[in-house]
């Protein structure tokens, strides 16, 4: 049996197909399947026959366990975040620990049924975005072994595309978990900082770190982000979700695109980035150039600039205990070092200039909706890389390092494959919070984008249960308003979109009580509109949907609401209130008003309407 | 004729029933009676003759100069803040620099016609809560020769308690906006941070510097405040204000006050603290005791920690000059000086610090509505600072220190007076953006802590114009929702709390078209509520009030609407049509309604109502 390429769907199918026993059969021999560095240098260690009974046996306890979202999948987790059972190494064996506690990501995940079965490799300390810089070995991109898998997340990214686990997690402070998604065909989530809890992982640049997850679709990447966006009360960078985020972009997505990309010689990418700015053209996305250079000069600070000295903070201790050379990569400590000269001062000062520049991109901004850029520029050999260990890592963070500078949310995905057959990806940015909405917006151009069904990872195995996109995460009904639409605002029906802007999200599809009686009002403007009027008798029960508008976009709806329709309260079906729209008596007492209370809703009336006009024809 | 103490109010009125000639003479007259350090050492320099005719001239041209809320106002400019035709000295002379534009600050000021009578002593850039360390003198508070005026803001305080200009700007990142207005008994108000622009200010702590407002009372605090924030692209630290903020807490305040206050032996001040607790009791706030250790342990680290890099970073370049020792306040020097020995590293931990306690501050705050605290312990001597220049120094920042690291409003107040004649003040802190919030606050607690009419400053003469505040500035349009109440929801009324509580701004007192029936519904709850119907004939004006409701609030409001009332739209008397309480059919279709239309609103029917019921007795 091969689980290659697996997505959590079919993990969970197969669990609940299999039994317990032949379950944990499955997990054992795929760990069993692998080896760890120097055999493979995408792993760093694997869970031992112990180490993962006891996850299984944890599993086994819970009262839920067929009800979670992870039951039994297996995950692979970047070296450089605490899961207990193994080291922490960060790429370091000399820095190497036993963590008491998963961190916080790790265990958001196994408590909802996940297994890790191993660490992956990194660029030692998470500094690097190469995937070359670490003496447990270079992990080279799944489809080719002569080029590098990007880094700093370099394992993770790696044995996700080979279709080994369904989800990795890696770390992306500079471009470490979007750069080897482009080189290795996945998803790379990025949330936004603070969302993701960094308890538990091995500092970077602490201000900056976040947690980030690889996936072969779509779909997992927003299941991992659903259960990993939580507040964390012990990371003190923690933020949460806003209650009710942004769940979709507008049906027309505003796309900014650089004015200018500089390929650094490249021939190849600039095609499938092209690629992707048609198929947002197609979906019908208004393209707006954008000047870059605020941002570009912001990704420029990251390393000429002070930042580096966190990564100085984050390890002079360890530094200062003298470890053995061949454990530290000589790239990384010298960039760690180059960390210690910089004084306090000069810490602020770049500071200052980082909101400068964020307030000069933010200016020229205008709230579109997302930027579309290159994942990295190259895709490089470990040739190059050798040659000139800073050059090409450089080069490559150029769309990734001002990132969380400027605290953006980001997605990386695939975009397709070059002539060579290495493949690349595009990032989509937007601002912080704007996570779902990326999401919605990959999974539309992916329809412009891929046309057909696209391969997994460096696997031969096509998108199986799709790139569909999950149920959302039910909204938070504290700081919603419950809305009864009735006419033009149902689903499919012209108003609806004035819903989808002020981020609705369906509850359910009920009547009213019956209690009601429903007119089609005589037609103002373009769009026909009913009116729903209470009784006291004679009553019968209207379709209505029922919809979480949350509470601070509500004002927006109502201005939207003509006369004589208003937002006042209706019965339920269920016996619950709650709000809807209701007509005031002058409406459905006018001349030309047809009562259609006994076509049971609007859409039946229109049903009626449209086949009453064809007859003619 | 003495301009003594006189307010903004009292300015105006004086330029109104006088001659531009006498007007000018005036103010001419009081820059001359003004001597400079050493004479007096709360002046570093006067306009001269040109310098005022010049400022009067370009008052006088302006087309709108007799609306103008300052016009011909004299104000003082702390010496840190560029204003054209003064030097910029930060009290040190050879730092000096002509700007070349006023500050934004100034700026801002003078379009709404104020005169800059002269520049005001400070600590040296800015740096101490004494006003003693200034080449140009020390700098006594307005009530006795032998103590300290606080600082660094000392000659801003002093010249506006002495009631030589109503208005004074100063600036506050650690308290220096603060501390000297509770040692003078003026109004010091520290807005949010960004609100008001750096821009032209000597920075002193480039992300934690706000210009601040010294006043002799609350109305002209808050008259600076609304000229004053705007935001500015110029200045990288720029934040608007919301477009609806907020502009009064609850009706039942609820304060936090410290579990703990160390008052270092001080035996007066207490009771002055005290006196203010009892205020908001009094005035039926809910008093929240809070463990201030994490703010505390937070302001510590303001001196303690890295900021002081900032100030290096600020005059490092001017430092390196050489400049003559006598320019340099010594202690001042050594404090910068220390800023140097930081690394950038240190600089980071301390950030994470930062985040830290003001994590663990908002896991208790449970968004009260503002603290209470005392603005600074003690009432230093000159004899008690000389003795040990950073001892009483630093024990003043305790209560101040941590207010910009927290990112926090702050309203300095006065609060009364010791026995030995000495004034001491409060402090109200709140979320940041809440400065209108805390205006109302103090607004509304002067009236149980002073009880009668308070002196101004350091003056004998009495609150004239009161410390009312002026009408807050006009809602903005583009993001509230127009609408018009007709019942329980009028001001005076029972539910009026509610339009409160979102944050609503009346607009106008006025009639609907005469389209419109009014009926008494039948009583359901402790509250009596009307029905308006719109009708095609036979209709009446009925009287509304219109409020703005903030669209990010409005959802919040309609939640609170019972059928069978709701939102929908009505046609004024004007002919606009904006949002409006309807009724539905079924509500005044009731037995037991009765129709009021006659009575031409509701507040007339509970008058009649009313006057009825009392018949009986």
């Amino acid at each position: 049996m091969s689980t290659t390429a697996w997505t959590v769907d079919q993990w969970l199918r197969f669990h609940q197909e299999s039994t317990p026993q032949n379950s944990y059969a499955a997990l054992l021999q795929l760990v069993k399947s692998q080896q760890i560095a120097p055999a493979d240098p995408a792993w760093i260690s694997l869970a031992s026959p112990d180490i993962l009974e006891h996850q299984w046996k944890i599993l086994q306890s819970k009262a839920d366990k067929s009800q979670l979202p992870l039951y039994g999948v297996p995950i692979a987790v970047k070296d450089n975040i605490d899961a207990k059972g193994f080291a922490t190494t960060a790429a370091c064996p000399s820095f190497s620990y036993e963590p008491k506690e998963d961190a916080t990501v790790v265990k958001l995940l196994k408590d909802q049924g996940a297994i890790v079965i191993g660490k992956t490799n990194l660029d030692q300390f998470a500094t690097g975005l190469v995937g070359t810089r670490s003496p447990y070995g270079k992990t080279p991109c799944a489809f080719s072994p002569d080029h590098v898998s990007g880094g700093s997340s370099a394992g993770s990214a790696n044995v996700v595309a080979r279709g080994i686990v369904p989800l990795a997690l890696g770390t992306d402070t500079a471009g470490s978990g979007r750069v080897p998604a482009a080189l290795n065909n996945l998803i790379g989530l990025k949330p936004t900082k603070g969302v993701f809890s960094c308890s538990g992982v091995v500092p970077a640049c602490r201000s900056l770190d976040c947690p980030s997850v690889f996936a072969l679709n779509l779909g997992d990447a927003q299941l991992a982000f659903n259960i990993l966006a939580k507040p964390d009360h012990s990371d003190e960078y923690s933020r949460p979700l806003p209650s009710n985020p942004l769940r979709a972009f507008g049906p027309k997505l505003r796309v900014a695109v650089p004015t200018q990309i500089d390929w650094f010689g490249e021939t190849q990418n600039p095609e499938i980035y092209a690629k992707a700015v048609e198929a947002f053209k197609e979906l019908g996305a208004e393209i707006v150039p954008l000047d870059f250079t605020p941002l570009l000069d912001l990704a420029k600070c990251l390393y000429e600039g002070t930042w580096v000295a966190e990564r100085w903070a984050a390890t002079r201790e360890f530094l200062a205990t003298n470890p053995p050379v061949e454990d530290l990569d000589p790239t990384v400590t010298a960039i760690i070092r180059g960390g210690a000269k910089h004084d306090a001062a000069t810490s602020f000062e770049y500071e200052y200039k980082r909101q400068r520049l964020v307030k000069d991109f933010r200016a020229s901004w205008h709230d579109l909706d997302l930027m579309l850029v290159p994942t990295c520029p190259l895709n490089p050999t470990f040739a190059q890389v050798e040659a000139d260990p800073v050059k090409w890592n450089s080069i490559q963070g150029t769309w990734t390092n001002f990132v969380n500078l400027a605290d953006l949310s980001a997605l990386a995905i695939p975009a397709g494959f070059r002539p060579d057959g290495l493949p690349q990806g595009v990032t989509l940015l937007s601002d912080a919070f704007y996570d779902y909405a990326l999401l919605d917006a990959a999974n539309r151009v992916f329809k412009t984008l891929w046309k057909q069904p696209r391969t997994l990872g460096a696997t031969e195995v096509l998108v199986g249960i799709s790139d569909e996109l999950h149920a959302l995460p039910k909204p938070d009904l504290e700081s919603s308003v419950k809305l009864a639409v009735v006419g033009a605002h149902l689903k499919g029906l012209p108003l609806h979109w004035q819903l989808q802007k002020v981020n609705a999200a369906l509850l359910e599809k009920t009547t009213t009580s019956a209690s009601y009686r429903l007119y089609a009002l005589p037609q103002v403007g373009p769009v026909a509109k009913p009116g729903l009027r209470r009784v006291s008798e004679g009553g019968s029960e209207i379709e209505v949907e029922v919809y979480a508008v949350p509470t601070e976009t509500f004002g927006q709806f109502i201005a939207m609401v003509p006369e004589p329709l208003g937002i006042g309260s209706v019965e339920l079906a269920s016996g619950e209130w709650v709000k809807s729209f209701i007509c005031e008596e002058i409406g459905y007492s006018q001349k030309g008003t047809q009562d259609i209370t006994e076509l049971g809703g609007w859409r039946n009336h229109l049903a009626v309407k449209k086949s009453s006009t064809k007859k003619p024809f």
